[in-house]
């Protein structure tokens, strides 16, 4: 019920260390927010959800008093709004990029509708948000502290909501807008002759998956290890996923138009 | 199921006009929300709902677009949008000021987790909202710009929302803070021999919603018809229902701890 939409969405992940500077508490990456606005305005997509995460907003908070772990003390209570709160702040600035493109983005607060059971999204009321895209509304989630059934309070991560989005919605295609090109045979940032991955089908990207849970070492994918877990259900359900650099220009437009774009695809 | 609390929580409805200066556009009155913010945390109160109206934040902007009537043109969708940021903003002041004071308080968005039906609630999960006030938080909700299941939208009032929660979460007690002593037999504004009602039974509520109603002239009770018609549900199902003027110190603080309190109270 309330699920069903007339044209398939579009899921847009906007990561943290795109839309932030990662490395200043509190520091939106503005420059950056207005570019990608105004590709999604050209982009025209008919039915657009945007999720984005928290880079240097939610993280130092939640890390400060221990949110991921769940509730240990009434003092991490505080601590759970005031990363909420961050995270309120910079989706204001996305939204407000947006509406300023004359976009109907509509922020929408994860933890106001949604509780996880040990990190991972139990109950998800999807009415308003799918009433808001048949209104024509563009909904901007984002990565938020919310309520956990088993360990009183969790951080549910933007990557976790899109993935779950584009199932739930039955999405064209899932964007996974990072600060890299996408996937790599190693670490970009430690091995100069990594290879990027333009390609890659279900089946490998279990192998990928095991590869890096088997070695433990450090992620091989340059920290893409969560990502990639989290896109193995959409990508099984028949969903395309790719991901792509955000913070070179175009290529969100690209992506939102279905283009050809630099970046890894992966597809059943 | 999620409804069942331990402790029957306050409810606490602030009023727009007390923690806004209404003729001056998105101005919050910081004086009053900081001594209502030290009123409330030295009520002790072990479970409350806090919830606050809209103002010079919401209101302006909500009448510039029409949001009120509904959906009519492509145009509305920014200004339904801009009117809950609108909301957003007061929403995180008033926050702010209650966890200035260590209190755990929490911001959830009505517009993300309720629909309306011509204006009335239909859909509200009230899952998230139990769960944190067991976890020990202090939900805080305002009046928003909501989705509608017959207009596209409309603009759903705290009042509304308050009595609502009243009714759901089984409230020990309803507390209206508004910028008047209470219910008066005329309009105070107009009428400086106007008597304050200090008790209404039901039965007399709805005598005087009744005249109201009838008269077709200036509502008697100085604009307070919306307010008096949403106490009737609660009140019904037997809970006591006290307005009360938060713009005078104590009061807030008086209403929680059940102490007497000059203003209006109602009781089946």
């Amino acid at each position: 019920m309330g699920s069903r939409l007339k044209d398939k969405p579009a899921i847009l992940k906007l990561g943290g260390s795109v839309i932030t500077r990662k490395d200043e508490p509190m520091t939106p990456n503005l420059q950056v927010i207005g570019r990608l606005a105004e590709e999604i305005s050209r982009a025209h997509a008919s039915s657009i959800v945007i999720v984005h995460g928290g880079g240097s907003y939610g993280h130092p908070i939640a890390k400060t008093y221990g949110i991921t772990g769940g509730f240990r003390d009434q003092a991490q209570l505080v601590g759970f709004s005031r990363t909420h709160e961050a995270m309120v702040s910079l989706n204001k600035i996305v939204v407000g990029n947006l509406l300023d493109q004359v976009l109907p983005a509509f922020g929408m607060a994860p933890s106001s509708f949604t509780v996880t059971n040990e990190g991972r999204i139990q109950t998800f009321r999807v009415e308003p948000l799918t009433r808001a895209i048949r209104t024509g509304l563009i909904p901007v989630l984002y990565g938020d502290a919310v309520l956990d059934a088993d360990q009183g309070f969790a951080i549910l991560s933007g990557d976790q909501i899109a993935a779950f989005l584009a199932v739930k919605l039955n999405a064209v295609r899932l964007i996974m807008g990072v600060d890299v090109d996408g996937l790599y045979d190693s670490d970009p940032k430690t091995n100069p002759s990594a290879q990027l991955i333009s390609h890659l089908t279900l089946e490998e990207l279990q192998e990928l998956r095991g590869k890096i849970g088997e070695s433990q070492s450090p992620d091989v994918t340059g920290g893409m290890l969560g990502k990639v877990s989290e896109l193995m259900t959409p990508v099984s359900r028949g969903i395309q996923a790719v991901i792509v650099n955000a913070l070179k220009p175009s290529n969100i437009y690209k992506a939102l138009k279905g283009e050809e774009v630099v970046g890894t695809k992966i597809e059943a």
